[in-house]
């Protein structure tokens, strides 16, 4: 028996969750340490891999090779990076309250709390990333990182390649000793239906599709026992252009700016959607961005289905009367070329619901603001995104007021340069309000996802043998904790 | 025009929220020492208007008056805690990666992540700490702790005191030079139902029933724009004897356990509903605790509703052939005596449902267990608690199995002590998985209750002037920071 099943019949979920709900609490007991030793033992299967691998994730997904290559050091990385982050322990937030019988709200316990792990976590694979979201992804690593079983929901998209990664992470955590059901991946809808539904699934996470992700987390929510369900959703990630910059760089911008929203076919959920340019610089980032954008090769798109709403996206924003067509992509054998439209800033406000949605593929709008007025009011458009991106000069007076409506609308504001790339990172902020995501206190990507899936619990006067080892006397972990209200760093910190 | 409104209709509403909002602008540009500040002032000005608030408390909810002083007092104690928080500003998590071209995920940006406020908060009152969990309570302390505005529903079951703990609040912020639409309180369901779908308000918060909790999370969740619902439902708390601690200390344990579950007539989210002791020994804890339950005073409850309420429930109980009736509560023109009621631990599990539920007020059931493996299996009948509690001896091999259930289950747990009495500290955790809440990564009491309203945000290459304080080179704000992964405390921490 290993740790992890692959099933795509509701029976065999039965058995999926109940392997599941056995491993939570063996994890649950599982020190630091150890959870950081099975997220590296992934980490070095999976390298070791990368030759079978990237072949089959190239078959699936059309994405080219070197892309491949780099989204697979991602995904290890990550899976070091939140080893790391587990070992030193900051995650678990320990924190010590010594008795005090002079508390001003009456005399104080021997106050212990940390963070202990959700329980089995039910994620669903993205196809635009076939490594870095989908079966040992970051929702994957930031899960294990907590301490919690997952089950992967395979995205049909690259089903060779889920299976083949499912075995290699499931052959990794038996080798370094995780309890079976430690993770274990699912196909087909049905049965992700039912294990979102059944009560041993007690959180949730998706990255995909505004559709998909709203229907998921309506169901988590409505079910008897609600659970936290995180959904990444995808965003216009509106860009602007200050007078100044475009004035003073325009053409640079201007091709920055195609790089972005063509970069993986346009299928980032990160992509530039919008880009604001002064009206009277449009002419001249028109000239520079028509022929660069008819030059670029048509591409193959990830999967039909995507191709398909791809077009049909597109074509609603073609036949808007406020919508001029720059470049209509072409469509050949190869795949699908860049598409660029154009409106007016007065145009987009007025037609939010049509025009500043996501249209997940390689098109972008060039968008004309009169003044910095309208600029600003088309900045406040937007309700939720993963990012914002201002081109600009530092010292012009509309940057501040603009950073001020963005930062109020998206996860990450991004300063002369540009949202695709997500590092994984510290201080890195993948999320926002919604509809970019369903849980805008949190982040999808960078360690601060692993916060998703712990739960705090408090030790009112508990006898140290019954203490997690997070919280007992002499900080035998050797992780830094508040005690009394104070930061305390242990000694090897 | 102050910072406040009382607002009972949906055109008021209207001013309420579009004021709320303008503040939120305001306010997340509010340094910490500020935000602090507005914290202090609520907190003096509620400690001026002791004399005139606690006997207002007392004619609306019949609390006693020390009972009432002692909340007041922890409800400034609270403010003024959160307020050193803030003033601290770990709460804020800022988080700066410098630019790395050797990045393993590609070359990294200047990467800057802080917390920043969600935006208008809604509060819903509760009606059974006047002080501790309304107005001015703990969901209201930490939404402006956030640099949240606050718009609290009253709870109906004590007006008065609402009105003019609001014109308190209202006063104290204005003085302390917050902006208009810090505060507002709305009465009547109709303008806090409008206002929970209002997109203005961008999270919300609760203490009461379970159905209302539901009934809310349930509205947020449908929202075209769902937000965080934290609400705090409730729970049995169930509590636990060991053999040996029954059989060494039983008289004393049932002495604590009649103190704990008749504290506050019984209306206390963290009253033991259940106390589990050995069959063998149950006799005992009868013989002790029925002439004591019978000889405690009838005392008024909260309002008419609850009285209501509890009797229907205690009713269901008391009819339930499982279910023996060992004291019932007399009811007088003084209020309520307490009721003791008995079932054995196989009965329990076998009607959960019916059995294993919360009654709000002065009752208790007594649970004997045949033996430990019956413990432990009625430990897993709860899912989701606030607190579970054990009495006995460290030694004991039932302990660790034991606390394994119970630290799946719960929010915090007691040892040897009682669930009563939640200390408003670092360490405290007041939450659980559903249905004690509807957010099971968060606590509704303690200093990490400030982390609900607040949101991640990277700044990604920003120029000095659009970063906020917490983020900018040399720590202007002098607050603990992760700098490329490393924590670093400021000189004067």
């Amino acid at each position: 028996m290993t740790p992890s099943q692959s099933v795509s019949t509701s029976d065999g979920l039965e058995t999926v969750l109940d392997n599941a709900t056995a491993a939570a609490t063996r994890l649950a007991a599982t020190s630091p340490a150890e959870i950081g030793g099975l997220l590296r033992a992934v980490a070095s299967e999976l390298d070791a891999h990368t030759e079978e691998l990237v072949p089959l994730a190239r078959r699936e997904s059309h994405l080219p090779e070197g892309r491949l290559r780099g989204e697979l050091v991602r995904t290890t990385f990550q899976l070091r990076l939140f080893a790391e982050t587990v070992e030193e322990g900051a995650h678990l937030k320990a924190t010590i309250d010594s008795p005090d019988p002079e508390w001003p709200t009456g005399a104080r316990p021997d106050l212990r709390r940390t963070l202990l792990p959700l329980g089995p976590v039910l994620v669903f694979a993205a196809s635009n990333f076939p490594f870095a979201f989908s079966v040992a992804g970051g929702d994957t690593a930031s899960a294990l990182a907590a301490g919690c079983p997952v089950v992967v929901k395979a995205h049909p998209g690259h089903p060779e390649l889920s299976r083949r990664t499912a075995e290699i992470v499931t052959g990794a955590l038996a080798e370094a000793g995780a309890p079976d059901g430690t993770f274990a991946l699912l196909e087909g809808n049905e049965p992700a239906r039912a294990a979102l539904l059944d009560e041993r699934v007690r959180a949730g996470a998706f990255t995909g599709s505004n559709s998909g992700g709203r229907a998921l987390f309506d169901l988590a929510s409505s079910r008897e026992s609600p659970i936290p369900f995180y959904a990444e959703m995808g965003s216009v990630n509106p860009a602007f252009v200050t007078p100044e910059a475009a004035a003073g760089r325009g053409a640079e911008i201007a091709r920055g700016y195609l790089d972005s929203y063509t970069l993986g076919v346009g299928q980032f959920c990160t992509k530039p959607g919008l880009l604001l340019v002064p009206a009277s610089a449009a002419q001249r980032f028109r000239d520079v961005l028509i022929p660069e954008v008819e030059q670029r090769a048509p591409a193959p798109m990830l999967n039909e289905g995507i191709e398909t709403a791809f077009h049909d996206t597109l074509g609603s924003l073609r036949n808007h009367p406020a919508v001029e067509t720059l470049v209509s992509g072409r469509r050949t054998e190869d795949g699908v070329g860049p598409s660029l439209l154009y409106t007016g800033a007065r145009q987009l406000v007025d037609n939010r619901q049509e025009l500043a949605g996501e249209c997940f593929g390689p098109v972008s709008l060039l968008v004309g603001y009169s003044d910095t007025d309208e600029l600003l009011e088309a900045a406040g458009v937007f309700s939720g995104e993963l990012t914002a991106t201002v081109h600009g000069n530092e010292e012009e007076s509309v940057v501040a007021p603009l950073f001020r409506t963005l930062r109020a609308r998206a996860g990450r504001l991004v300063w002369n340069g540009w949202p695709t790339g997500v590092s994984v990172s510290h201080g890195m902020q993948h999320g926002g309000p919604y509809p970019a995501t369903t849980a805008p206190t949190h982040t999808s990507v960078g360690t601060a996802a692993i916060d998703r899936f712990l739960r705090p619990v408090s030790f009112q006067s508990a006898p140290r043998a019954v203490l997690p080892e997070a919280l007992r006397d002499g900080n035998p972990l050797g992780i830094p904790r508040r005690v009394n209200g104070r930061m305390e760093s242990p000694e090897q910190g």
